[in-house]
């Protein structure tokens, strides 16, 4: 099987999901390049949209993207109390951001993502995630997460990181020295939300990322959403709080129905928060004993 | 993008799934014939273990059938305050039967199947799942599921609909007048269960399938569990009442953690239940308004 072939797009990644692929149909390939950090592709598919495929790898299609945006965005904003100073590493498609500054507590957003041509492209192709950069209460540098941090200390009350996978240049996102600077960037009682891998793909190294996070968070706990176009068609997040006392399948902030339509919510809701924690069986017992 | 090449098999499927396919590397291709009513394929896979194909479609893996068998099970039969004698139809590979038969309320199992094919073929190739008819709670007929019931009136307390996709053999299994003939083979207060479909891949048709379980059933919910061997990566379920006020979010029966693992389920839990009825906004909005 070609990754490309009559059409098709199949995402191939012998590492991290070895034997199995989802393909997508594709209309029309719109741009490659390979910029500094990555080989970017952008496609029109036949029934998913725009999609983004970075290293190979699908990142979003317009079809199904707002589960992960919202849901990677909301439940740490709905965790904290007062979430005024967020930070967002990665993200290059803009659509964390979008979701981030609809919570009408959040006053300031700051976001630094490595590669300005991710953010280029996704202004020009991919428009309805891109908005999220045009708000004004976002300030975008583009460099290195890593250094931004060491120079931001004690600033903010959620930090987010929209990286991609646990190979190429995300890799360094998911250790546990990353956890540690996370720590020292929040204020005191901050939540921090990772893209943390997908269960049945790998659940040692979902655990091994909470333990990680568990030397500096006394609070962390895994939460997943339904993404038809990620492996497995679900992704899951890694949830710390310095709060030990947080319970983070309990959101402090509940929107009712009427102001989840009102932000133009499509996926979360205070019931999809909770239910989102409750895992199967026999991963809540690799991950929480 | 060929069905089978360079040993990977690809599931497509313009009707149902256009644009779209899931692929898994082949190492073997166990058996392959056609029956009176479907093309049968058993493969030996690289990554998802033993894997049943109907008419080109995926059944079911080893890897992942555990969570589509404990939920179609579960839900409904904790809902049921005595489940003791239960129907299933379909369901050749066994599966479905052997967790029903774990509930210690469930005295007697009747299965029907159409295919005698499927159920052969499962017991030679599909041990892990075709242990289910090996239970004495189980008498199992092969036939059609809709003469069965036309001569089974007020008889279950529980009926699970273990069906392929709605296109096919199954297609009838979706309609209006199934609901009113599984209306009529349930005693007072009795509770259905069919595979209802993907809310990603066709809400309006899970929104189609449930009005018309809505005619005859008084209380009518949808919910869904994570399969990332069909399309999707998740598959929904359609749940029936004839007690117009029973909650089905909320089990009756709510086994502990220890009674869970005495049971060996491995996916589903209390808290499983509850959060397979917690729905994105747009599809609550969609299936409930």
């Amino acid at each position: 099987m070609d990754a490309i072939s009559n059409c098709w797009f199949s995402e191939i990644q012998d590492e991290l999901w070895p034997g199995q692929s989802f393909s997508l149909k594709v209309k029309q390939l719109l741009h490659r390049e390979k910029s500094k950090f990555q080989d970017i592709q952008l496609v029109e598919t036949e029934t998913y949209g725009r999609c983004l495929i970075l290293d190979g790898i699908i990142q979003c299609t317009s079809r199904d993207e707002f589960s992960y945006q919202e849901m990677i965005s909301f439940l740490p904003l709905c965790c904290h109390p007062n979430p005024e100073k967020v930070l967002i590493v990665g993200g290059g498609d803009g659509g964390v951001a979008r979701e981030v500054v609809k919570h009408p507590m959040v006053k300031e957003v700051h976001q630094v993502e490595i590669d300005d041509r991710v953010v280029e492209l996704s202004k020009k192709y991919l428009p309805g995630m891109a908005c999220g950069f045009e708000s004004n209460k976002l300030k975008l540098t583009i460099g290195d997460g890593f250094d931004y941090m060491k120079n931001h200390k004690n600033e903010f009350d959620v930090i987010i990181t929209d990286s991609s996978d646990p190979i190429g240049p995300a890799v360094s996102l998911f250790q546990e020295n990353y956890y540690g600077l996370l720590k020292n960037a929040l204020k005191e009682g901050g939540i921090v939300c990772s893209q943390g891998g997908s269960f049945w793909l790998d659940c040692d190294y979902v655990k091994k990322t909470m333990n990680g996070c568990g030397l500096h968070f006394p609070k962390v706990a895994y939460a997943v959403t339904s993404v038809p176009s990620y492996p497995c068609g679900h992704i899951g997040f890694i949830i710390g709080s310095l709060d030990a006392n947080k319970c983070l399948q309990d959101p402090v902030k509940k929107f009712d129905p009427r102001e989840i339509d009102l932000l133009n919510l499509k996926y979360y809701t205070s019931q999809i928060h909770s239910a989102a924690f409750s895992l199967p069986r026999w991963v809540e017992k690799h991950l929480y004993s």
